[in-house]
Parts: C-alpha cells; sequence; structure tokens
C-alpha cells in the first residue's frame, strides 16, 4: 500500500509520451496528484502546479511517485539528488521503473536512516497464498482480451469511474506496476510466484458487500501463448461474475507473435466462459469493449453496431464513447 | 543440471514413504544410483548397496541426493554432519526440501570453501526468457490431468521408458522437483515468475530430431483453480504434438477443494485440445492414462475397456498394465 496523496516527478521526461505513468495518474485519481515535480529539460506537462518538495510536503503530499519512464534503464546522478533529499523530506519513494530503488545502495541507506519506504512496483510485497477456490461475497467483473494491449486496464478504470459516479460500489483493482501506481494499491501479478498467481488475485478481491463490484485489471490473454497462464490465473483467482471482452480490431497478429492471428470475438466469448465458469458457474459475458483508435468515428460506430448485432451484446469504445452501456449490462446482472 | 551419478541419502527415514523421492530416483533412472547411505534409525530400504561417503566417491557418485522428506521441515543437526563431511568428500548436494540448502550458512561456507555446488531444485537456477511461440523441430507430448496428483509424472516417465526400450528417441522433461531430482534437470515450474512460465517450458524442450519425442511432465490441471494458470503456461509454451489424458475415477471432488468436482474426461479433452491448437494446429488427444489403485483388477479391466469404446481413444493404467498402448497410439500419429 503506497500512501498517498503523491507529488509526480516527472524528472527531464524528453516527451508527453515518457511520462504515461503520470498522465494516468492524473486522469484516473486526480485527488492522489497534487502537484508535478519537474527538472531542467523536462518536455512533459500533466498542467497541474510546479512544486517543489518543500511546497508538496505543505500541500499533503506523501509519496513521491516516478511518473516517467527514464533514459537507458538506469537512475541517473540527476534523478538521484531529487530522490535523496525527497526522502530527507519526508517523502515515500514509489516507482515501477526496471532499475529498481532498492538496488541503490545510497537511495537504501536514506531510506533506512530516515525511516521512509521504498516502493518497487515491479516487485510483490505479500508472501501470497496459495488459491483456495472459495466462493467470495461481492461480485467481480473480469475484462478480458482478443490480445495483449487492446485496452483491458482502461476498460476497467474507466467502468470503475464511472459507476462510482452513479453512485454503485466499485473498486478497481489493479495487477500491473501502471494500474498500482495510479490507485496505490494492486498485485503486481507478472512478478508474481507461479504457484500463487490465483492466489494473489483471491488475496486482491476480498469478501465484500453483495452489491460491490471489483473491477479486475486483465493481463495477458488466453490466446497469447507468452502470458496465457497469467490470463488462466486472473480467471480461476477472480471467480468473475461477469466478463467483458476487450478487442482491437485493426491488429494484424498476436502482439509479439507475428505468425500468430487474434482470435475471433466469438471464440474468446466461448473459451473464457467456459473457463471461468469452473470457478463460478453463474459467471456471463455482459458487453465488449473495443479500441477503436485507428478507425474513423463512422467507421467506429459501425463497427459497434454490427458487433452488437453479431455477438447480442452491448459494445463499446468507452475512450471514444463512454463506458455507460458497460455499467448499464453490469448492472442488469 | 545435477552431476550423476548419485549416492541417495536416506538419513533417519521413518518409513519407506518417506523416502519417496529416492524410489523414484531407483526405479526411474537405476544407472544414477549407486548406493544409498543411511543413518541409525533409518526404516527405509532401496535394497542398494549400503556405502560409506568414501565408498561411494569410489564408486563415481558424483552428488549427494537427499531423497528423503525431512521431520518438521528442518535439516537436524545429525544431518548437517552427513552433509558437511559429503562436500569435504567432494560431492556436490541435491535437495527438493522446504528447508533450503542455501539458507544453511555452515553449508554454504563449505561448499564454498570445497568448491562444491548446493542444488535446490525448488528453485529456479536459470533466467528463463519471455516464450516466443515460435515453431520448434521435433515432437512433444503433454500429460493432462482432470485434477492435481493422478499420475501425469508416471505416465511421462513410462512412455519415455517404453519409448527408449522399443529404440525410439525420447526423453522426459521434468517439470516438478521429484522429477528434477529423478533425471538430474529440468524446471521448477511452479517457483518460476509469471510472466516467464512459457519461457520456460519452451527453454526445456527445444528444437530437435524431427523424430523425437519429449515427453512433458504435466502440472495442476486446466480445472484446477488453484493451478490452472501453471497447466495453461505448460500447454502453450510446451506446444504439444500430442496430449494424454490422466485421471483417477475414484476421486470425490478436486485435490483440496472439496466443493469443486472433478470435470469428465470428455470435458477435459475438448478444454485441452481447444487450447493446445492455439499453439500447435496439429495437437491430437491420443490416449487416456488412468490410475486405477484403488479399483480391483476386474473392475480396472472393465472400466478402462469402457472408456476406449465411450472415448474412442487406447486407454491404460501404465502402472498397472503397462504404457505400450499409449506410445503405440503416440508412433502412429
Amino acid at each position: 500500500m503506497i500512501e498517498t496523496p503523491y507529488l509526480l516527478f516527472l524528472g527531464d521526461a524528453p516527451d508527453q509520451l515518457a511520462a504515461k505513468v503520470a498522465v494516468g495518474i492524473k486522469d484516473w485519481r486526480p485527488e492522489n496528484a497534487v502537484g508535478q515535480f519537474r527538472m531542467d529539460g523536462c518536455n512533459a506537462d500533466l498542467g497541474l502546479t510546479d512544486m517543489t518538495l518543500v511546497e508538496a510536503r505543505e500541500a499533503g503530499a506523501k509519496t513521491l511517485v516516478i511518473g516517467v519512464a527514464n533514459r537507458g534503464g538506469v537512475i541517473s546522478q540527476e534523478w538521484k539528488k531529487v530522490l535523496v533529499t525527497a526522502l530527507e523530506e519526508g517523502f515515500d519513494l514509489a516507482s515501477g521503473l526496471h532499475n529498481l530503488l532498492r538496488d541503490e545502495p545510497d537511495l537504501v541507506a536514506v531510506a533506512e536512516a530516515t525511516g521512509r519506504k521504498l516502493h518497487d512496483v515491479r516487485i510483490p510485497e505479500v508472501d501470497y497464498p496459495i488459491a483456495n477456490g472459495i466462493k467470495r461475497t461481492g461480485k467481480r467483473c473480469l475484462a478480458v482480451g482478443t490480445d495483449c494491449s487492446v485496452g483491458k486496464m482502461y476498460t476497467a478504470m474507466a467502468m470503475d469511474a464511472e459507476m462510482r459516479k452513479r453512485g454503485m460500489k466499485a473498486t478497481f483493482r489493479a495487477t500491473g506496476q501502471t494500474g498500482i501506481l495510479i490507485t496505490g494499491d494492486g498485485v503486481p501479478l507478472d512478478a508474481v510466484i507461479a504457484d500463487f498467481m490465483a492466489g494473489a488475485v483471491e488475496w486482491l478481491t476480498p469478501d465484500n458487500d453483495e452489491d460491490h463490484w471489483d473491477l479486475i485489471e486483465g493481463q495477458g490473454s488466453l490466446f497469447h501463448v507468452s502470458y496465457s497462464g497469467v490470463t488462466m490465473a486472473l480467471i480461476h483467482g477472480g471467480q468473475p461474475d461477469a466478463l467483458i471482452l476487450c478487442h482491437e480490431p485493426t491488429r494484424a497478429h498476436m502482439r509479439g507473435l507475428p505468425t500468430y492471428e487474434l482470435p475471433s470475438l466469438e471464440a474468446l466469448r466461448e473459451t473464457a466462459l467456459h473457463l471461468a465458469r469452473v470457478a463460478n458457474p453463474d459467471c456471463q459475458v455482459v458487453g465488449i469493449s473495443v479500441n477503436t483508435q485507428h478507425m474513423s468515428e463512422q467507421d467506429a460506430t459501425a463497427y459497434l453496431s454490427a458487433l452488437e448485432a453479431e455477438m447480442g451484446l452491448s459494445a463499446t469504445d468507452p475512450f471514444r464513447f463512454g463506458s455507460g452501456k458497460l455499467v448499464e449490462a453490469l448492472a442488469a446482472l
């Protein structure tokens, strides 16, 4: 659990894209973002107040989050100066970088001396149990994809936001590093030991109110041979009541696997539902989320209408057209 | 890779069952078992020559394998004396115990001083790649189960032995600690980081002669919610040409999951084949391996005959009736 709110560290980000994590925090959890910290040469801007470390502490920020991808995979000496000062000023640090904070002896020494925490969200901090498969109270929705990177996190985030706006009980459950940094909590599922994957998902989505929905961030795809085991653990550990099918219609092949074609949405529906019902016999597919970023608005609308007719399910692009349809389908369950 | 042959350490095993790993080595790789080392109070006996450490070294043994489950989960002081002397005598040590050899400072110190190796086969020793899904040469057979612990390892071991007896090219590929200790090599798949599971299986079963078969040890079950992700990674990382369905007909519920019923063999066939064809469109189910230990011989024979008629597949209990039928089905592919 990372203490919120945050000061978002943009460092010397070469462009806005390099600050993707910070953008995600600001878009999805603006209440977590007290301000931004930019160094000389920073070309990213979240539109938040630029703050010194002292100003951010005074404004209530508890953790400095590295919201930017670093150059060359290493934490530079320029960054280091800011990070050390932040620890001394009373901030915890949180990072999703490959270059772990805990592998930097000077940061570790200062964190120990000052009693601050270093959160490397790529690394599990919990000893997860083996899954027990016992039915939990409350409801769970999982986004599953025809491929990796088709908008599963975005879909769950958008539904969570829409549901809370409508006064429904909902919690986004992060299973990847970006989601964990955005919300301050979650399971870095791809870094969990095989035997404990499903147990980690059970741990992440515990008993809850009967009318509460966990929106579980999906990972990988049942049809992506590199990561399908992770997806399988989400389906059985999450014991979802509802599945959302996620798709990107213009992709020529599975991400990173040039000889693998994407499955059809029908194939995904059948396969995912069949497997999900092992853990939850009442599971239903409730809707389709399509990433239409590479289609014109007209083409996107036509595609979604055709899909709804073909599949008999609500279909939308939550980024372009909102997630209302998916939330309504969930509420109708 | 553990150096063979072995001296099998039985310690103070309270009974034969406690020496299960040693029994497996002696049954499946007798050429790896130079002799046994028993302490006062040992109630297990493999029927091998009792040897001192010096005698075993003279007979060519390279590694002392802890072939026994320890009491209370800790390595006792009595064991420790033998293990330290073994390192000093020039043996490597290999163990599948929860209590890791590497967590014992005195063993680590002696191993470093003598240049010997400590193999904890529960822990991966390789940085496995992310799976790339590229089709490999050679053939692969994977055992999949309706449940955990239904005889998948035994089936693959028995087929491997039978195939080599018949002059076929075959290699058993261990994915669990017992199999790794038996053969001296393999991947402890349940201890691999989630993102690398399928890549570890690809690494374990590389390109080979066109007429060579890898017999891949299965793990878990697609229908066991605690471990299904591991099974999924085997199916996609192994890209099997052939599946063997494994079953134990008298089991009342899934192992460790009292509210979960076992799937039918038909359900296993459909689900596993459908998923396997994502990675290998030519995959076929070739036979059924039934663990009939809780059935009379008459009942077992009748059950297997009925199953063959129902499923249209060869069915046998490889322990009771040999694995010939399965090997013939594989050869006929």
